[in-house]
């Protein structure tokens, strides 16, 4: 049997994306106990990570398994990843030995590599994360790679289910908001995809120049139909939050100016409106819609003090999340069957 | 119930404070066995350390637990932690957030945060470590701040109590020592302090412009009263070593000259004798008085190479000590009940 | 009994060195359970590691224990090691009392420490590793020193074993490879060690400038008699591979010119053709010669990519018969009795 990765939510199919939400339910409530006694995850991050690292880690000690983290070069030292390369520059590894080599002293590979904003129509390959899953024989685990963080969108997926009992057919809004630097597009994308993977009704929101990348809109709208939901785009925060089940607020760089920081800010700089308030807040359906964010956030810039400190935010409960579904997914992936 | 944090050790009490470090002397002698089985302490480490991250990450193995390390921003970046600022700087995460998350995904936190040397009457108010206390609704552990060294002041307590049977009315010198640096008065008020909590004769030896913060010395001389102890200033080391039973050597920075280093550094330049040697050794009560220290020491600045390496030296049992004040009060504070 | 440290292969003596090997054997046929329970593994990585660091973590955990891993400074800070010295420079702590604390927190004490590339006949005294086994009452093991890497050796020693079935008077030829930088000669001098501590036909060939220390083949050819093979050098890469039953490809950095990087760049520059080729591999033994690596290895420049992803190359196995072989040691080592 061919050995399974976890790279994206959407890779799941319908039937274990739901069958990993039950059993997340199951362990939240503590009704699992064990199952990765003896197990390792070696996790590789080459970028920083507070609710990752900890709630990665936790899943394994909780479940009787470890986790080794690696930090390579401390974000200096690469590895080299093209193929047939005379290796006489910086790289002194190539992926394909760590690749190898860590999948003989672990059960599973986790890692994390941001992309590095110079150039999308390279980085939208997500090689690196993909070179690992070809080369290892061991199962790959995505800890946010340029395109996809399906751990997060996992823990979107079981809050959305949680605070709204049966999402189907619910408002889904996912909204652009300022913030000071261009991120990465790898949480929105995957966040709407777990949305319509509920079959949800999803609302993307952001101005103009901040379309996600085109196959992540193909991925969107193909879950969206085989789940009966439907997606839809909008221009404007403020109209687009009105009776939302759910608003998930979230910053990302565009696209368009990609590479060119100084045109991207420019164009940024006229749109700090896009700010989560509490006007907002209660636009969104009976005053009651949840207030989501994957964090680290910036108060008062994405999302105001009264909203986050308020009854509405679920963002501490989203991270928690992030436990449940990880200890799910590596039961699932890795576990005693 | 509210929870508890363990912040300083006057905040124990004294039933509290004798009863962990009874508890610290069975879990040395091996009579106390698990007690953390499945339980997690996130311990953040803003700052560097050896003894204070291994003997933590020890003691919550030894029971069973295990220790998740994070070192946010290797010490570049911060968390902010003003209230209601737009946070458009450096700092990507507050630390509301950071707080409630970790209680999250663990039993308890711990956080070293070091003061930063520029402005005492900030400083002074230990924010960061209180902040964490008042955002997390788990325990929170201090592995020493601004103001205090918990760990630290148990162990100097266990060692005192292991050196001297009932240190009660004895004499406990805690002697500034010159250093190149300017170093926190955390250590030195900790132990002050453990010393007064165990009812001793405090002496504490230090040059003009090297007093504690009136507020630590206010806890030295409360925990001495209610302790049957005493406090008193000397301004000369040696003559004040003379018929100890436990010299504390400690440098540490003044607090009149906080953030004005070349100032300080100057007024420091005279002081190099502030040295414990072996004459100072030979002193103390019938030439058997201990000779304690947090560590990392300067020899032949802070102490001789002769009496760290003589008998009467007892800074690697109080670093040993540090282990087991740890699982004793990680025992009553998370331990299974 | 005086505590036993594993500092270098040759240490161990012929009966241990075997009973180690045969254990390691059983180990990676799952045919030993537990034996490290309570037991902590202290690893101060002074200088990176990938498979050093994953290995012997993993192999703590397999076995029930735990590693805790240090990485003191993060390379810019270093312990004082001079005895007798007043440390008023960048040292904060002396080595001493590293190991004295470490060993009452720990029950072995794990160090790697490179050399510093600087005065070789200051650095092949190898004093850190040294100094740490004075001072430490627990085990200390050497996770790569200036001199020696026997973790390594002893990998070495079972992928021979594996390969070639009893390596007694077959053909090791250990070859120097070109590479962009002087690295060090701990890696090759442990590797023909742990060879001819199997008795076989050790070859090492190596361009001009680039003996090993002289120390070290002393010990290679002692070795070599105690068990019964020999030693021989060789000046040319091509010759010597041919007939061989193992090819060691392995960089390291004339101690000749050691220190004085330009001048050895320059005499490196002419002997790129020193590189395991596919033609080398086809003049091994009936072309079925194993070629080994330690790793990390530079393609196309140490070896090239048809030989590493070919089917000679055991370099994955080598890597991962580290665990394996730690496992042994550390049980045999630290292990319940």
């Amino acid at each position: 049997m061919r050995k399974r990765d976890f790279l994206a939510t959407e890779d799941l199919g319908a039937e274990k994306f739901a069958a990993i939400l039950e059993l997340a339910a199951r362990v939240k409530r503590g009704e699992v106990q064990g199952g990765l006694e003896r197990k390792i995850l070696a996790a590789a991050f080459m970028d920083p990570s507070l609710r990752t690292r900890t709630s990665m880690e936790a899943a394994m000690f909780l479940h009787g398994g470890h986790m080794i983290v690696l930090e390579p070069g401390k974000g200096s030292w690469s590895w080299e990843t093209e193929r047939g390369v005379v290796m006489e520059g910086t790289a002194v590894e190539h992926l394909i030995e760590t690749s190898r080599v860590l999948a003989r002293y672990a059960d599973a590979i986790g890692v994390r590599v941001f992309p590095k904003g110079t150039e999308w129509v390279r980085e939208r390959q997500d090689r690196v994360i993909k070179d690992f899953a070809a080369y290892s024989d061991k199962p790959v685990i995505n800890l946010e790679s340029a395109r996809r963080h399906p751990c997060q969108g996992l823990a979107d997926a079981m809050t959305l289910q949680e605070k709204l009992g049966n999402p189907k057919g619910k408002r889904f809004v996912l909204t652009w908001a300022w913030h000071p630097k261009p991120l990465p597009t790898a949480v929105p994308a995957s966040a709407a995809i777990a949305a319509a993977q509920l079959g949800m009704e999803v609302v993307i929101a952001r101005p103009e120049g901040y379309d996600l990348d085109p196959d992540d809109m193909a991925v969107i709208y193909q879950q969206a139909a085989a789940a009966g939901g439907r997606v839809t785009l909008a221009n404007n925060m403020s109209d687009a939050t009105v009776g939302a089940d759910a608003v998930y607020v979230k910053s990302w760089g565009s696209l368009q100016y990609y590479g060119r920081p100084d045109e991207e800010k420019a164009h940024r700089a006229g749109l700090r409106d896009w700010r989560m308030t509490m006007a907002g807040t209660k636009a969104t359906k009976a005053g009651k819609g949840i207030v989501m964010h994957c964090l680290p956030v910036r108060r008062n810039v994405e999302i105001d003090d009264a909203v986050l400190d308020g009854p509405n935010s679920v963002v501490v409960d989203q991270a928690e999340n992030r436990l449940h579904v990880q200890r799910a997914m590596l039961l699932d992936l890795i576990g005693a069957k």
